[in-house]
């Protein structure tokens, strides 16, 4: 990769695409130029980057000409249509949607965990779900010493997970709430005001969303351990950005509250916040804006006296490491 | 029990206190004459009851002379203090704060599980935690048929289990958070406004807060089950009122999700909410103003390959079910 690459944003006014551009710009990151790529509703807008003003273009068939990074999160249809299109052009994508991710040959990669996949890519390197990333960065330090066999997730997640209209859904019906005016709602299929919903993905066979198949598939692909017997619960509640969660693991030899924190408390990507006396725990305002994991509530599991199973409670920010930040990540690995 | 018993209500002006008069209203109890206490603050104000008004009176150590039945909701420190003078005064006391719930001669009632327990009662019968009530109601046909050995619950708690003051904290930070406004929170630790965090119960020895460890001791008396391993991980969302559950069981036989239907369909209590195909499950704001424990997202827990674990969501009232409606049912048994 050249030391000034071309960055094109595929979905550059979204949610994820707002802090693609600020995660490059806190970062650092040394592009030479970038492109700002999305529907032709928002083609001639333009967006600050380094204090300069970039014009939004259209995204076409021929966007991509000299572009060596594509960074994608326009959902799946367009990642699958125009992925492709950039790969075949000469850039390397990185892509936020589901649409690749557990094709054999494209890496799924948290940088934290499997950035040695990095290498293995044809073309296309996938960012995995938010609530995955979340969940994993923390217990990957626990799985390299003690593997981890069983693992029950429930989630709270964010608006943000479902873009920027999610946000402002949640905003909108909230406040019209407070003012005893009715709302409709357009872009979930709830009501959000004060109110949480199981994840808005379509149910499979099996009785698991779309959202809960991915965090549990996703988790076996990146610790590359298809034995990890893993449940999940996605819930949608009415928090505006940063996914939290409440798991518990089981490990294959005993393990102790103690050993669990001791892994964690220099591990990349993880905050400890685990104040008893004070009752201060991962919390989403907390993890908002920031790149780490938060991670607290670390005890025993008083359901599995065998001592091998351990809680903990975790957040971070959906937009950020569950997304933006995770694939420029990647790129800075490129 | 008399047929038309002078009820008091302890805590008359609280968010349970006022589902205690409608609760009492709506399922046409026979009371005699209503006595609403409250502390000295409230004493004068009228509430209305059956289209008339009821004076409010100040709680005194006199207040239960001729009271047959005392419904108490007014905290842990005012049941200590005047539920063994109601109880001298010749009254029964329904008890809705944790003071005397574990107490060996005092029952601890969901009547749709133990009602036969009732009878053994000293003068004071407990209301269990809403978030135990939440979790056994959908759980007890379940153990009647196949012991439940396991349970892993993690809760979507509601503003209303910390009471009015907590609802109204809740609906004025949000309405400041959206109009740019600063906000000091006053009820509970941490801003709420689109924010969760972790039950505002101290943290004890085994890690677990004091909700969690009510939700673990609870279960085993209620099921009269020493043996129950449960894990509980109690954390307060932004909602107004209804505690939603995310519980994963294990029981001592294999149990499929069909079997599980096939108990709660016709459970007392419990309501399936479960259509895969719209994406329609338990939500707060459905079971707002409800009796039943809404139940759905009922399917096997792919973390338990030897088919003995199931999972569920569930939502209920907390003002109703899990505190006024559970008490005034107790009370009709009486």
């Amino acid at each position: 990769m050249k030391a000034n690459p071309t960055v094109a944003i595929v979905g550059a006014t979204g949610a994820v695409g707002a802090e693609f551009i600020g995660c490059i710009e806190t970062r650092n990151f040394p592009v030479g130029k970038l492109k700002a790529l999305a529907s032709a509703r928002s083609a001639g807008k333009t967006l600050p980057f380094r204090g300069q003003q970039v014009v939004i273009e259209e995204l076409t068939e021929a966007s991509f000409e000299g572009v060596d990074i594509a960074l994608f999160s326009a959902g799946g249809s367009i990642s699958k249509k125009f992925a492709p299109i950039a790969v075949k052009a000469g850039a390397v994508v990185v892509d936020n949607s589901s649409a690749f991710r557990m094709l054999e040959d494209v890496p799924l990669v948290i940088p934290e965990i499997n950035a040695n996949r990095i290498k293995d890519h044809k073309g296309i390197i996938a960012n995995p779900n938010c609530a995955t990333i979340t969940a994993l960065v923390p217990l990957w330090p626990v799985h390299k010493k003690n593997r981890i066999k069983r693992l029950i997730i429930s989630t709270y997640q964010a608006a943000s997970g479902a873009g920027a209209a999610a946000m402002a859904e949640l905003a909108d019906s909230t406040k019209a709430y407070l003012e005893g005016k009715p709302y409709e709602p357009k872009v979930l299929p709830h009501p959000y005001a004060f109110n949480l919903f199981s994840h808005n993905t379509a149910i499979e066979e099996t009785g698991y969303n779309g959202e809960e198949t991915k965090v549990i598939i996703e988790t076996r692909k990146i610790f590359e351990d298809q034995q990890i017997a893993v449940n999940a619960t996605c819930v949608r509640v009415p928090v505006l950005r940063a996914h939290s969660e409440s798991i518990t693991f089981e490990c294959e030899a005993p393990i102790t509250p103690e050993e669990v924190r001791a892994l964690l408390i220099d591990a990349p990507g993880v905050k400890l916040v685990d104040d008893r006396e004070k009752n201060y725990f991962p919390m989403p305002i907390d993890a908002s804006g920031q790149g780490d994991v938060l991670v607290g509530r670390i005890r025993k599991d008083l359901s599995d006296p065998s001592g091998h199973s351990v809680s903990i409670f975790v957040a971070a920010d959906q937009l950020l490491k569950g997304a933006a930040l995770n694939a420029v990540q990647i790129a800075e690995l490129l």
